[in-house]
């Protein structure tokens, strides 16, 4: 492997949109879900996300990074009105309408109705779930922070209901995101098809690494 | 697809081991990346990351969610001490490496020799990269965020080198993590090796959906 090195001085001197592919790509592989939400107004809302994180799992919490702006704000502006939001797992059928959602709309405009992805309501949850998605998840508001460098936001919320396929379920809890067909990004605009799972047991300074035995 | 719904009353009353699986998948896939760093007493540590995340690219910056657990405590320790550490992807070739780095091994101990990777000291950058690693990137830290709900801490730090095999950044500074061989994390123990990427063109409200053309 042949190493080049970036300094920072480097990194500055790119091109401004080689730099945006460059930088977003060097974490690795991304989430990808879809954001439901809607307005005081009734105005549904869809946009893509590819920095969804888990944050606890006793309580159940998830993150997510919003950049401030056009289509992200409309989802925090629902957010901050309703408090409750979905997120949506982008899956390999459906991936184009879901990079489509990225798309800035104007506000009176429902991204479900422009890419051709299903509203799917589920009475108390406020927000609108994509029917399409093999895992829906819905929350509710917790925490914001604002990273100062950036003026980037971090949103925690609650997870209230879990829908998923029982199949892709394990008996350890374990969910299987190949059988699901879900997508991994990679940048601000690559779509990675995953092709095989493997487990390994919990790790102990003892033992070497070894596969799961299921 | 049969979908089941589960509650959070119905999360709450789950095995714990269960719940924990089955929580950690349900964002998606994750990025793997290895965290190096080094004490004021030049210890060496490496902790498995799977929360690095992109937080901006004008100034380049990343995210990472580390828990307030013994790994990972040592890890923020350093950082502190020193302001520097390093993110390294996780490869093909010694993931099994990379999860042994998960586990809770004592304080005088430095995992890269307890697990078998190489630390390649840069200077003037204080923190140890992982030799094996297809991307290398030193940070230097820049802001800390605690979540309330669970005392789980968001690390964010500015990118101020970065090492890459260049075979494997378009002329676009699009990078190709297939052509790396990375992996994709999936809950606490899962690694999936992808087998294609699709690049969509910049999604735009007048257009449908298409390829990227390179």
């Amino acid at each position: 492997m042949a190493d080049i090195r970036y300094s920072s001085q480097d990194i500055n001197a790119f091109d401004k949109d080689f730099r945006r592919n460059f930088i977003n790509c060097l974490s690795g592989f991304k989430s990808l879900n879809l954001c439901g939400t809607i307005s005081l107004a009734s105005q549904s809302n869809l946009s893509l996300l590819n920095s969804v994180m888990h944050i606890g799992a006793n309580p159940p919490l998830m993150g997510m990074i919003m950049r401030p702006h056009v289509v992200e704000r409309h989802t925090i502006e629902n957010i901050q009105q309703t408090g409750a939001y979905t997120i949506n797992m982008v899956a390999a059928s459906f991936y184009p309408a879901a990079h489509q959602a990225s798309a800035r709309y104007p506000r009176a405009v429902s991204e479900f109705e422009a890419v051709g992805l299903t509203p799917l309501f589920q009475a108390p949850h406020l927000a609108p779930y994509v029917a399409e998605a093999p895992i829906k998840i819905g929350l509710s508001f917790a925490e914001r922070h604002e990273i100062q460098a950036n003026a980037t936001q971090l949103i925690v919320g609650k997870i209230e209901e879990v829908f998923i396929d029982e199949t892709a379920v394990r008996e350890d809890g374990f969910i299987d995101l190949l059988a699901l067909k879900a997508m991994a990004g990679g940048g601000l605009d690559g779509y990675y098809q995953v092709q095989s799972l493997k487990r390994l047991a919990y790790a102990k300074p003892d033992q070497p690494p070894r596969p799961l035995s299921e």
